[in-house]
């Protein structure tokens, strides 16, 4: 069992990684708050069937009301509708200024629930309980919550942290393997721009933490919640270190507005986004050949990435359209080495679609040939 | 002309008060941005015709692309729905992290510019441009922003500063004078709570301030927002003295939602609430009764406060809903002289009842000698 700290400039907290956590998280929390007058776990209806028992059966036990919010799994419900709805029923429920949020889901569930918490007579507490591999290692440290609009993704939110979170590894064993694998490209990304050792054990262990064996899994999820919270640590607004954490995301976000963010899942899509920044970093020899491999290697020992259908110049207008762009000017971060990154101001659109036709061509070979 | 500065605990800026300052904001504010990559003015389409022209012309001299995003007037806008259709048009017009948001028109479009601000891409800055007496008084201050749920007024929102505030006496002059009497409300409230000098100041030329002369409303705008500035930056969150403020509150709300927000202006509520606050507080003998008459008669100086249908029992029910309720307390700020008030946490629901019905009692002999 590991207990993370994370100290941010406007909250400090716990990330707490262990096995049967569930049943104890209302006891951890509970002298967290300063009063707790309900509870209200917000999950989707698999999850709640899964999971939600033991986290409800703790808060019961210490004499709270707990009511469980409903959202059906998936991206589509990520949005302002959601939330206006959800404002709704805490309202109905008598929420009041010391009622307690549970985000009891994977990364959809904690940005949404963070959201929610955060604006709800403007700011309640609340936890974080990720069920996904994606949210244990990214989404759910940092303090990025939001929704999407229809015009694109996470354009809305606040930077709000949880009082604790509470990353139990026992709920990784009903995640579609899929989805575990996918996960595992944000670990990929950790490697690559800060945690060499990390990067080392993935490529060591690849198969054992592909299949969700704990015992290797375990060390790489810590890894990365360790690596993100340092990084929030140092900037916690965004205002420079921590645009490294977009590595492989400008593309990747990209791909996944071409695809409707339908056919890939999020860290597919930036398991292609690290392959194409990559191939920009060596077009510069910022990267050598080798390490370039070495990166690619292990993107694809997480796949199969599955392969999409989009044109490069589309993929490129994406791009720019890319919320990390500030007013004009478009950043790249690219790697250097395993381990360090360069961030990279002026990256032309020629240049850009160069290594995005190259990303694209490896693609379309790796499919001919495994079809 | 003078600038009063809110050092809050999360941000600091500066209150400018004075007329003709319309024409000078982009020019003001510009230094106080890191970079301004384009402005919104959100407004209504009468305050646009009014008073929008010098606002974007100055932006425009800047050079500045400055887009106006119209909201219709009326509380019955505050909503979440309203917030969702301005996220979708800042995204339509590319609005990106360096977007200035200018909240121009009275609370309702300040409250509402200001949360989209605060979840705009997790925040973007936005200044508050002032034309109603009571935005300009109060609600520009501090920090409160948000919307209304069907469930409740305010519910939903973020504590979120501007860069900074210009509040053009110039406006005031296009205002309704019911509009300006009932925001006189709030000026009455920060005397009583806070200022005796200022309560003073409005008994000796009550007749001048009610007909907005500028001489006498000047100071009083001042000493309003310096009174507010104080104790934002003493308690920024309200978890101690700033829930001073809510005195005549917690019954003003329970009239306003009996009335459903529709009879009686805010400040209008207040006066009723400040009433009923002033008859609980002499049943405690807390005031005396030439004080408690000094305050019901400046109330009413900055009337007609409008009369209302409602029993007592059910504003009292209606004020145990009210958010300001912690897990079951009610507090009441009552007054104990002009310009010091006791936070008391054990009223009974008999005792508001008394006190309301006192209220009610009076409202209608009033109204009987005025029918
Ligand atoms: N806040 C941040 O910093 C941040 C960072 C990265 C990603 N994100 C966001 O995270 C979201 C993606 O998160 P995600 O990948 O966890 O997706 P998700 O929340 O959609 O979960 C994926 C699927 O797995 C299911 N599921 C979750 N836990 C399960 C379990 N234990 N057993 C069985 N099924 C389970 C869900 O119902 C869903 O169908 C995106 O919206 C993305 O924008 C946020
Ligand atoms: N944030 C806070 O701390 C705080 C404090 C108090 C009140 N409030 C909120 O403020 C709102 C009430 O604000 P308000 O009283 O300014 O009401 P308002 O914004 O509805 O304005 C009142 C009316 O005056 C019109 N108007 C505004 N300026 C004008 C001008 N210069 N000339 C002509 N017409 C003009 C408006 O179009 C509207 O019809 C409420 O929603 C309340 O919740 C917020």
């Amino acid at each position: 069992m590991s207990d993370i700290r994370v100290e941010a400039a406007s909250a400090s907290y716990t990330v707490h990684v262990d096995r049967n956590l569930l049943a104890s998280i209302a006891e951890r929390t509970a002298p967290l708050a300063r009063k707790i007058s309900q509870v209200f776990i917000v999950t989707s209806p698999e999850i709640d069937r899964l999971w939600g028992a033991p986290v409800r059966n703790g808060f019961e036990t210490l004499g709270k009301r707990v009511t469980t919010l409903l959202i059906p799994a998936g991206e589509s419900h990520k949005r302002m509708t959601t939330i206006e709805r959800l404002l709704e029923e805490l309202a109905q429920h008598g929420a009041d200024r010391d009622t307690l949020l549970v985000a009891l889901g994977g990364g959809v569930l904690g940005d949404m629930t963070g959201f929610l918490a955060a604006i709800w007579m403007r700011g309640v507490p609340f936890i974080q309980v990720p069920t996904t591999l994606l949210s244990q290692v990214d989404s759910s440290v940092g303090g990025k919550t939001g929704a999407n609009l229809a015009a694109g993704k996470n354009l809305v939110g606040a930077f709000y942290h949880p009082l604790a979170v509470f990353a139990d590894l026992d709920t990784l064993s009903t995640l579609p393997p899929r989805e575990l694998r996918a996960g595992l490209q944000e670990s990929v990304k950790a490697g690559v721009i800060r945690y060499p050792q990390l990067f080392a054990f993935m490529e060591q262990n690849a198969e054992a933490i592909r299949n969700g064996e704990l015992s290797v899994l375990q060390p790489v999820i810590e890894d990365s919640i360790r690596m993100k919270a340092e990084v929030v640590e140092a900037d916690e607004r965004e205002s420079g270190l921590r645009m490294i954490l977009n590595f492989g995301h400008t593309v990747g976000h990209a791909i996944e507005a071409a695809t409707g963010y339908k056919q890939l899942l999020h860290g597919e899509a930036i398991g292609w986004g690290m392959i194409a920044a990559v191939r920009l970093a060596q077009s510069r020899n910022l990267l050598d050949e080798a390490t370039a491999t070495r990166i690619t290697k292990l993107v694809h020992a997480f796949g199969p990435l599955p392969p999409f259908e989009a044109e490069a110049q589309h993929l490129v207008t994406l791009t720019g359209s890319d919320k990390k762009k500030r007013s004009g000017t478009l950043s790249f971060i690219l790697p250097t080495s395993i381990g360090t990154v360069d961030i990279v101001r002026d990256v032309t659109e020629a240049e850009l679609l160069t290594a995005v036709e190259t990303m694209l061509a490896e693609m379309r070979t790796a499919n001919a040939v495994t079809a």
